[in-house]
């Protein structure tokens, strides 16, 4: 029911999963007569796939997290989680309000063993492919410790979702000097060095894009603030683009003609097909979707959800914090 | 003497201020037979407009900042600094190492009454013309009152450069909401509501870009990763663009035709006008260019240095570090 447009996005993206994953099945969890009208809409009833399990509640967008977590015990976004704790769904993807989910989650689902805080984790697109940071706000103050076990998580989620065996950590500082930085970040780079992942050592912002490490590890604010500040950035570009090309009849039928060109540049940079960021460290599968996400993009989110499922991220994340990690982090 | 390409760059961009300031006049300081050479190269002499100064050193753009502080005493850097010290020069520009500039500034010059640490500002583009953000990263641990202080600087140097009257201040949070955040920023936000600043609340990420305020104020490292993330991205999507510009033969002609379009764009973007950070909270002006810049990213950072000078910057600074707001921060 959440995010900024409810279940017109996502029944008609959960109805496109079905169709691409013979595999999966859905609950559609929600004011029962809203999904049905959707459903009606796009001509589909309820079958073996595809349940609808009512929930009258619905947490508002700007609703803070722990009047949510109080308040809101009949909201699609607690009923969905209590299904993914009772073992009736694999995972739960919402894409309603970030730090409402993340509280839920947290506390209805619990944390694994060995990991203190939830991350946020999100793929990026880079010059080389991708690049998974993490995390992305939902820790403003972190310790070493902390950095170290996002670097597991986000091992864990590269292994499970990219199949590479010991994809390489940079820990986001700014310089690479091993002197540069806060004290955190100095003192998680003497964890991750000496843990059995693939620390690569120091990377700045700009290594993110270049894909320089498949991971990228720092506090929730600083990723937050990169990955917000990126967005700007980038919606700043398109509109230059946009009124350049608007200029005058001439750049209009140059606009015409390139169409086929930027519509390819715009396909790469989509990121509506980076949308769905994990819920790390929670003993169940959690994805985010962005809050205005379309069907398009809502399909990715639940199509991540899928592959973690699939591909046993938890098991990962579990066996990665091994003793030779953990030990260092307590 | 300094940055990635030395004399080659930096003697060009000041004959050029020369043409474009009548009343401006530049000391070369570094090692004279190369500067010499150059003069040479471009057919110009020394004149009463123009002198060099010899420094016989060069702080090395990977040399630690204490080391260049403690035996470079007859670098370009330091003897530059030593005359606007002296009064001979009313402001330095380096492209050298900012770790070193920053902290032989420090050093040499000594803060301005009323500032603890000195921050990097830049003015940055948006979609509503330009945004000065600070700081850049001469601060890792910062104290609310610290950005405070950023805020009031910031301010000031809006104020001698766009001759806007009360610019507004912007604080880089995680979510708009004032319980969003970290402690230090949660403090800041008290401190700037009580100070005479336009203080307009805490803004994201993407405000930068979009314009939202004129000033963004955050803490060194935060402010340092944004700035690289940006870099990284914007090279990334030009990468992708040219791609696809010449992906086959079609594509490349619609390129040339697009050309004046991509230009005007690119232009609009161009990061060589942006460049010149200022070293605030100094009893000088000093402003640094980024490593890399051409003779005409120079140029842009050598006229943001005669701005200053020219509009005042200094005693902007000092009216702005009134009691009312410095009562608070101390």
């Amino acid at each position: 029911m959440g995010g900024d447009h409810g279940p017109r996005v996502t029944v008609p993206a959960a109805l496109d999963l079905l169709d691409r994953r013979p595999d999966a099945s859905v609950i559609l969890v929600g004011r029962s007569a809203e999904i049905a009208q959707e459903l009606a809409k796009l001509g589909r009833n309820v079958d073996e796939r595809m349940a609808v399990h009512e929930a009258t509640e619905v947490v508002q967008m700007d609703e803070p997290p722990a009047s949510a977590l109080r308040n809101k015990r009949d909201s699609s976004m607690r009923v969905a989680i209590d299904l993914v704790k009772a073992g009736t769904a694999q995972c739960a993807v919402s894409a309603g309000n970030t730090g409402a989910l993340m509280a839920i989650s947290r506390f209805v689902l619990k944390m694994l063993p060995g990991v203190e805080r939830p991350a946020i984790a999100s793929f990026l697109p880079s010059q080389r492919g991708r690049t998974v940071m993490l995390d992305l706000g939902a820790n403003v103050n972190c310790t070493p410790e902390h950095l170290l076990q996002f670097a597991v998580m986000g091992t864990a989620l590269v292994r499970a979702i990219e199949h590479s065996e010991r994809p390489s950590v940079g820990l986001l500082n700014i310089g690479e000097e091993d002197i540069k930085g806060n004290d955190v970040v100095k003192e998680a780079a003497d964890l991750l060095r000496a843990s059995s992942l693939n620390f690569y050592g120091n990377v700045e912002g700009d290594d993110i894009y270049k894909g320089t490490t498949d991971i990228v590890v720092c506090d929730g604010f600083v990723g937050n603030v990169a990955l917000k500040t990126s967005e700007g950035l980038a919606q700043m570009l398109a509109a230059y683009l946009r009124q350049e090309f608007r200029r005058n009849l001439f750049t209009r039928v140059l606009a015409l003609l390139a169409l086929p060109v930027i519509n390819r540049f715009k396909d790469r940079v989509d990121h509506r097909r980076y949308n769905g960021a994990s819920l790390l460290g929670l003993r169940g599968i959690v994805v985010k979707s962005h809050g205005s996400a379309d069907a398009f993009a809502f399909g990715f989110a639940l199509q991540r959800a899928c592959d973690e499922v699939q591909n046993g991220l938890l098991e990962m994340i579990r066996v990665r914090l091994e003793p030779s990690d953990v030990e260092k982090a307590s």
